[in-house]
């Protein structure tokens, strides 16, 4: 299956391939339950009007879990130590969407105030 | 299946999750090329002492290249736009791997010097 690919994004005047954050989450809860991660990542693309190509996930042992969600616009991946209370984020995405709406459903999510986002501009000249 | 988890990073005195690296590749070739990416995926894999645990791609039309690995250290995550000969790739590894290893690999492969790379410490305190 191909899918149509997005065209390259503009703000400002600038064009570039695709917005990139990074997002660290502290003091977060249900880290290691996979289920409710790969859910969270369905909602959060929904939020951000990406479309779902694809979800895959990765349990780790004692505790941890991986999770990638393949966009049409990109992806979201998403690493958890539950035993820091520490969970990796990044989503990647181009095209008509907007992956701050993201933001607010992974606070809710993992029960956490303590968000730090980098936004990075990815593919400018 | 399940695996174990990588333990914290430690560099420097300082430890952090995992090492971040934020790649751009500018005036690359063969990047509507799905097979070279997935294989040149598992070859980055194998240079850094990763574990690939799955590996999953998306064929945009009328071109462009999504590919994700999945690791048992994080993962490689690869978008490519071949209209304007640029590739974003991100490579987040935890454990005894050595992501930088990956980069003379995609700089072969993709057949450009132009690459780009910003490197974050990821889950620092």
């Amino acid at each position: 299956m191909t899918t149509p690919a997005p065209h390259l994004t503009r703000t400002d005047g600038t064009t570039y391939a695709g917005m990139h954050l990074i997002i660290d989450l502290h003091g977060a809860s249900h880290l290691d339950d996979r289920g409710h991660i790969e859910a969270t990542l369905r909602r959060a693309a929904e939020a951000t009007g990406a479309t779902l190509l694809s979800l895959h996930s990765h349990q780790f042992s004692p505790q941890g879990v991986t999770a990638m969600a393949i966009l049409a616009e990109s992806h979201i991946s998403c690493h958890t130590w539950p035993e820091i209370g520490y969970a990796a984020f990044d989503i990647f995405m181009c095209g008509e969407t907007d992956p701050h709406a993201a933001l607010p459903i992974l606070a809710d999510a993992f029960e956490t105030s303590d968000i730090r986002v980098t936004e990075l501009h990815r593919g400018a000249p």
